[in-house]
């Protein structure tokens, strides 16, 4: 029996390509926004954040363009008067429904910046409360884990990233072979069903990234964490590297998520020798052959350059999430205690 | 026998007065370096990462100055550059030694900005290299987990914080009151045994925190991780509503870190009866009475107001750490796999 959230999965080409043809046409608008604004800030939670931070590396990486996260509660709980009359804030949520975002959207508007929505939600508060609303394309998504709508969302930030950079096409191109990279990894499962076989065998997870793929590597352990119910834990490289790495042993399953090029892959791949050597387990996702050679099981990624990855590669990953929680008996689709549209404070809580 | 962390924990209510005695004068020189740049970007990572979240919290929710954690990678391997002329560069690093915290203020200054550096180290080449050197008074520190160091380092954030504040002085009163409150705490060990038996008995914890003292959580979890060798999560409470609450079950033990009042307390409350709900125990550190009512064990905290808890509210977290290494037969001074001088890359790695 195929699972809704394998049937969203397999939408994904198709998801991701209507978003591009849709929002990358509304660079110049964003890019008009955005004119003599010399910080983006970005307004989400859980795997909008996680998309989040793939758009915050772009923007600095690609755009140069100074990028950073906003902490919502300092609107919705401190409420602090902030001057953000040189601030773009960028407010991402699936549903456009999330009371928080929507509330840390309409204050960032109060202190003077310019508001750009990011939802999967036509005329959804968030996007109509937006002076820019870049809606994604990903249609009704009913599998809880969210999938297309977090590629989407990648998208969406590689039209965001892209409309600032001095020039906003040169990464076109590459973008245009994204939904048939992501179609060529459905088909193929590269990998995944050995990267399950060890994966079921352990309680203890630790998924780590770095740089551009960092987000992808966070939202591989939350849905690992959600939809296989397994506590896990997301660290970039650096955070490993200064002190947890101390603990791994040989219970550790750890996850390392990498692209193909750019100045993280050496590092990636040095860190997975590392962690064999002190004895956990690897399951590499993505990188290139050396990369692959080094882990214990490899989930192949995308033929794509660094910048634009982020926006396939957690494809891989949701095979692997998909596969593991059949494999322990579990209902990828409606994972134990969650719900779709999610709130941060339980309703009556201010 | 008395361990060196102990030792060095019960130095701090003199070595904040000194910090807090040399660095509060140096408040109007911070104020000029600050003058006309609307973003303080903070540079940071492990312990320091988790002070320099306290003083991001401090500065928006207090001084209502915009601020945000930067992506050293962004300096360090992508030589994004970046338009900072904007931003005032907070630099945070105990040894002043650490190679990438130095590059990227170096990268910083390059891009326009102005540099504070926060160590501990005076000459160190990251208080040589800064515009302005906020040097902490902690005196060496022997036993690898950091102690008076971070508190140290917080104290720094809250002479920060205060310098930018339309009033400089307003929290003077509460800070003077810190050292005390710090030797209150050590002297009195409130419910650190009750909470020391509890994390004894589980492979799996989870720490989390909201706003200001949110950096004291993750402060906690990482002292837990790399000194009682547990792998521990610590997340926000926003991040742990957001879905990883799904899978709390009895074999959690949950650390909830809160100060005594504030916008924060509430929710903090509330998490704790619902964790318990879920059927983890959990150990409070701080709060008010009903957070402590609510806990199974619980870890008195600091009489302080919000804004400047944390200086003081990690002090509990070091004796439960102390404790519970202790009583599982680790020799809290030299955790395993650890250095005092953390680089984030290898030697030879870029």
């Amino acid at each position: 029996m195929t699972t809704q959230m394998a049937r969203e999965m397999a939408e994904q080409p198709d998801a991701v390509a209507r978003t591009l043809d849709a929002l990358m046409p509304m660079r110049p608008e964003i890019a008009r926004l955005a004119q003599g604004r010399d910080l983006v800030l970005f307004v989400a939670r859980g795997s909008s954040d996680n998309a989040a931070i793939y758009g915050r590396y772009l923007l600095e990486t690609h755009a140069l363009h100074p990028a950073a996260l906003a902490a919502p509660s300092v609107a919705t709980h401190y409420g602090a008067n902030l001057d953000l009359s040189h601030a773009l804030v960028v407010a991402v949520s699936q549903s456009g429904g999330t009371q928080e975002i929507i509330e840390t959207q309409a204050w960032a508007s109060d202190c003077g910046a310019a508001t750009i929505a990011v939802t999967n939600v036509e005329g959804s508060d968030l996007a109509a409360e937006a002076d820019v609303a870049l809606v994604t394309r990903a249609g009704p998504e009913l599998a809880v884990p969210a999938t297309k709508t977090f590629s989407t969302q990648c998208a969406a930030m590689a039209v965001l990233g892209t409309a600032l950079a001095p020039d906003p096409t040169s990464l076109d191109g590459d973008l245009a072979r994204v939904p048939d990279e992501i179609a060529g990894l459905l088909k193929a499962r590269a990998g995944v069903d050995a990267a399950v076989d060890i994966l079921a065998t352990t309680q203890e997870v630790l998924v780590t990234g770095r740089g551009l793929t960092y987000g992808t590597a966070l939202e591989t352990g939350l849905k690992l964490e959600e939809t296989c119910l397994r506590p896990v834990r997301g660290l970039s490289y650096a955070d490993l590297r200064h002190g947890p790495i101390a603990i791994v042993d040989r219970q550790l399953v750890s996850v390392v998520l990498a692209p193909q090029d750019g100045p993280m892959l050496d590092g990636l791949v040095e860190l997975e020798a590392d962690l064999a050597q002190r004895g956990a387990r690897t399951v590499g996702i993505g990188g290139d052959a050396r990369f692959a050679q080094q882990a214990h099981a490899h989930v192949a990624g995308p033929d794509l350059p660094e910048p634009v990855t982020p926006v396939a590669l957690v494809v891989a990953s949701q095979m692997v999430v998909e596969g593991l929680a059949l494999a322990l008996g579990l209902d990828p689709d409606a994972p134990r205690g969650l719900n779709k549209v999610t709130q941060t404070d339980p309703a009556g809580d201010a």
